[in-house]
This record gives C-alpha cells, structure tokens and sequence, in this order.
C-alpha cells in the first residue's frame, strides 16, 4: 500500500555565493522607488507531489532527488515540509 | 523610528497555467529512476529585507512590490510570510 505525499521544497543559495539575480532585483525596486529594501536573495519553490510506503521513505526520496537534480549541492542548500494528502491502494 | 523585517515570499504560477519546466523536472526525476513522482510545480522562492515603519505597512509595501516587479499577476500567484528582525532607530 503506498501513500500521497505532498512536499514544498525550498532551494536557495548557501550564504556564501553571490546572488546576481537578487541583486538586479534589489536594485529594480529601488529605481521603482522602494528605498527601503536592504536585500534580495532569490531560490527555488518546488511542490513536488510523489507516493510512497511512509513518511520516512518520502524524505528519503526527497533527499535524494534534491542531492541528484533539484538543488546543486556545491552552492545551494535546500529544505523541505512534507505533507501526507490521502491514503490510497 | 523604523524597524527591520524579514519577508519570505513565494510565486507560483496560478493553477491553469502551465508548467513547462516543472514538466521538465518531473520526466528529469523519473528518468533518475523515481518513478513515485507524480507532479512538479516549479516557483521562485524570494528573501528579502527591508525597512518599515510597522508590519502593516512592510505588508503593504511587500504587496505592491509582488504586483509590481516580483510576481506576474497574469499568471502567477504570490503570498509571503514576514517576521521582524530587530528594532533599530
């Protein structure tokens, strides 16, 4: 029997690595007149619905899928929340 | 005298849309071998700090910021989540 499981997973820059895109960001609410922004720092938001035999086995799934495709473990660190949707057959 | 806050936000395309790239991902995963994976949505994940004079009034700058230049209201959706980090004069 394997259940549904919602997860949010969320990819981000580790601290350490310049954020170009954040920057441009920072710097465009500024000119639009946003002065009061001090940072930006931009990632990923991924919902990723999967099944699997339990809990523990979709966050081994989901650790492993995040280190091999979804985050690149050399400059970004990731989190995830995961969320039992229904049981099914 | 204005305080600093920490705001979390999330874009996601709207539901009707479609994800090309959360498509991408999810045939990605499956050909690594996952096969459990059922769905992927892909959005962007945005930290930013800023200045404000109260958190109502972050909140309503955060929400003109999201129309404006962070999100696409055509077709994506946004919410976020802001904590304050420290009273400063």
């Amino acid at each position: 029997m394997s259940r549904k499981y919602q997860a949010q997973i969320y990819v981000t820059l580790r601290p350490s690595v310049l954020d170009p895109a954040g920057v441009a960001v920072a710097s465009g609410l500024k000119q639009l007149g946003y002065e009061s922004v001090e940072g930006v720092r931009i990632g990923k938001y991924i919902e990723l619905s999967l099944s699997a035999e339990s809990e523990a086995d979709a966050k081994t799934q989901l650790d492993r899928m995040c280190d091999q495709l979804l985050a690149n473990p050399v400059i970004e660190n990731y989190r995830f929340e995961i969320a039992e949707l229904a049981a099914s057959v």
